[in-house]
């Protein structure tokens, strides 16, 4: 399982587009606050692994590239248990 | 821009496994409610234009695949609406 804080460590680039807690401001970009920490390692793992083309495809496979599936586990931890507003 | 009630009306089949307030109770399937309906509208289009594979696509893809831009736009409407839980 992964570790909130471990993934809060490791969110530093993410929060450009989705906000330090997860609660995007830009309506292209999803909320990432409150989603359930499976379907948010599901598609950090899609974009890594080039299941996902096309739309934020462009910029999220780059990011995810470098990211280990502990990693992805710790990150969808963390937004996961951020509140969505 | 999207009719939040037409998108409801159109939601039936949505509802098995995003809830009918798009609050999933199921980890592997997203939370809609609350979310940004500019993304909703790019995944939604980008599971019916096959730009996602893997995951969720296998079901998501034959569901979106009867859907046009407008009823992509409304269903959005919808569920960035709904109020997260």
């Amino acid at each position: 399982a992964g570790d909130a804080a471990a993934g809060q460590a490791k969110s530093g680039i993410c929060t450009a587009c989705h906000n330090a807690d997860g609660n995007s401001m830009v309506p292209m970009y999803p909320k990432l606050a409150g989603q359930h920490a499976a379907y948010l390692e599901n598609a950090l793992k899609a974009y890594r692994d080039g299941q996902r083309t096309g739309g934020n495809a462009a910029i999220m496979a780059p990011m995810a590239k470098g990211l280990s599936d502990q990693d992805i586990a710790n990150l969808a931890a963390y937004y996961s248990q951020q509140k969505a507003k």
